[in-house]
């Protein structure tokens, strides 16, 4: 469809205004921390891969410590395409099994649905992230697109549990584009997009649709503010697939808000005791 | 100290009131999100215990689970008022121990300090509450007081990883009033709080001050907006330890906010795209 390719070429950025501006983003908030580094979990797919190259342009290489976290089933082809990553740019790196922390509780609860493991693993890494955190100094780094924060589709206090969010401003078009002009590993970019919680399993086969065209739709309805009606003429999908894609940024809006909190005084914190983050004083590290 | 008693009673709740608030907000947010459940850790000290109450009397005690999940080094003590709390209101529960997910992790990294262990065990908690979340279609209950939110004494992701906070707008001195006038077992309401997160941990010899200290300080900072310098006056405390408690509050504010994220588009998540939870759709359940 001609259209379709239009609405994503608006999605096109400049990859090195992006670059700087999202560089500036991480050195601010790593300094005004009073912390030097950076932890993250390096999968193997493109999202972990771009939040690496950019981390270690704004801190230096040898300030970006990775940590490849496979359980039993993830893919060894995401291990080698992360050791590309490491072997490319330098970083310090570890590898540390999630199994034997994984399987106790999915042997507590042996019918454990698929889904209740891939949400135990992607909190184990979060786990062992935090851990390496406290133990390094470092920031634990977000790797959460645009495309997959709207849709919700992510665990959490798991993969959405860091301390910030380099690239959660970018659809997953523009995060490719920003990875060719990183250099990221050619492998890298063209595979199918996966969280390898198990064997064969592949975002747009799990949501689907593809991220093209969930990204036509959420440009159009998030930045350009089209209605659904609007966006189901402008990119002739139906009006039932635009609708679907909205009411699942709708159902996912409390993925993207702090707890609830009970309000019995004057003041109260998420009401009106309201601040944002405090840099004045030395940064808690938990 | 006369002053301090009668700042203290400058606190004082109608429990019957408060009892009634909090178990409609419990009502109203387990019901918006479309579940009859509650889910919760029973660690035998008095927040969850409070807790536990609260939501047995909004929800039928048939509908709140709890957890004990102890690990190697928990307190026998605290297993036994945890069960003192399940039999005297006849709760569904279940005892998971953490101690087989945690130790592979500790044994990785064998010199970890203290506090990276009791990271390490209150997240396990999290992800334990979570899974039993996503099995019985269960909100994970939230724990937290007052004091403990403002003074950042929690881990994040751990148990600040929940889904609503029913008790945290209430000063750990108005936990005890309320838990008194709930019926909450003598032997839980005058033992020292503690995170029992390893052998003889209170939380006053880790603060560094006693809760009632800290309550009469940050009600006066925060409830009444008292200058430091005033609140010293009033409470009699030196300035430098006012200073010191407000110093904390201000240094943990990051922890009550979500996740910095960077701006490179028109409308970006936690800027200009900023929603409440919406309850019209099917609530997600991760």
């Amino acid at each position: 469809m001609s259209t379709t390719t239009s609405i994503l070429n608006r999605l096109d950025i400049n990859t090195e205004l992006a670059t700087r501006i999202l560089m500036g983003f991480i050195q601010d908030n790593i300094a005004k921390a009073g912390m030097k580094k950076a932890v993250m979990g390096l999968s193997g797919g493109i999202d972990s891969a771009v939040s690496a190259y950019l981390s270690a342009k704004a801190l230096g290489p040898e300030n970006v410590l990775v940590v490849r976290m496979p359980y039993k089933t993830s893919s060894e082809a995401s291990m080698l395409d992360a050791e590309s990553v490491i072997e490319d740019l330098g970083l310090p790196s570890l590898t540390v099994e999630i199994t034997p922390m994984v399987d106790p509780l999915i042997e507590r609860f042996p019918d454990m649905s698929r889904l209740r493991m891939g949400n135990i693993m992607a909190r184990m890494r979060m786990i062992t992230l935090y851990d390496q955190s406290m133990a390094e100094g470092a920031l634990v780094m977000g790797t959460s697109n645009k495309t997959e924060f709207l849709l919700g589709y992510s665990t959490i206090y798991g993969d959405s549990g860091v301390a910030l969010h380099p690239i959660a401003d970018l659809y997953k078009y523009q995060i490719r584009q920003l990875a060719r002009s990183l250099g990221v590993p050619q492998a890298i970019i063209d595979k199918a997009p996966s969280a390898d919680l198990w064997v064969g399993q592949t975002d747009e086969d799990e949501l689907g649709f593809t991220y093209d065209e969930a990204d036509q739709v959420l440009y159009l309805l998030v930045d350009e503010r089209y209605t659904t009606e609007e966006a189901a003429a402008e990119t002739g999908f139906s009006h039932e697939f635009v609708s679907k894609i909205w009411e699942r940024v709708k159902a996912n809006h409390y993925k993207r808000t702090m707890p609830n909190i009970a309000k019995v005084s004057r003041r109260t914190i998420g009401h009106d005791f309201l601040y944002l983050r405090d840099y004045t004083g030395r940064h808690g590290s938990v």
